[in-house]
């Protein structure tokens, strides 16, 4: 089954990089944009089709790799359909 | 108004971060990964209420800095209600 990982900085963490690609907009003429956020959206296909084992070992996944848990909330989506846990 | 870009690697393009991610998973014991996609996600605020007019500005935006078109497709979602142009 396939599950959607994201993964954005807790409100109150600059992200220099969203900073920046703000600013590169209004010096190329964007000047109608007032601010920018970024996220990261990671999919990942698993052999598993039970939902509430999934959601847990993706929340495993995510505190042990893919988000920094101090800066970072991540939100899991099981997008396929089926019988929940 | 709020534009949202998803951006992504066009099928066939090697995405390196994405098998380094699904490679350290595998390495943590996480043996029930199968593939792992990545996408990039960049939340606009925009000092217009046209929908039309913000769609082509961000595309423009998309073409000029946020995507590279040869090796990336992107998607614009307006997010907001109200009449489309």
């Amino acid at each position: 089954m396939k599950a959607l990982v994201t993964i954005r900085f807790k409100d109150g963490v600059l992200d220099p990089e969203a900073v920046a690609i703000g600013r590169a907009l209004q010096g190329l003429g964007f000047a109608e944009v007032r601010s920018v956020r970024r996220e990261k959206l990671i999919e990942l296909d698993l052999e598993t089709d039970d939902r509430e084992h999934a959601r847990a070992r993706v929340g495993a996944m995510c505190e042990q790799l893919l988000a920094n848990p101090v800066i970072e909330s991540y939100r899991i989506e099981l997008p396929d359909g089926g019988p929940a846990a």
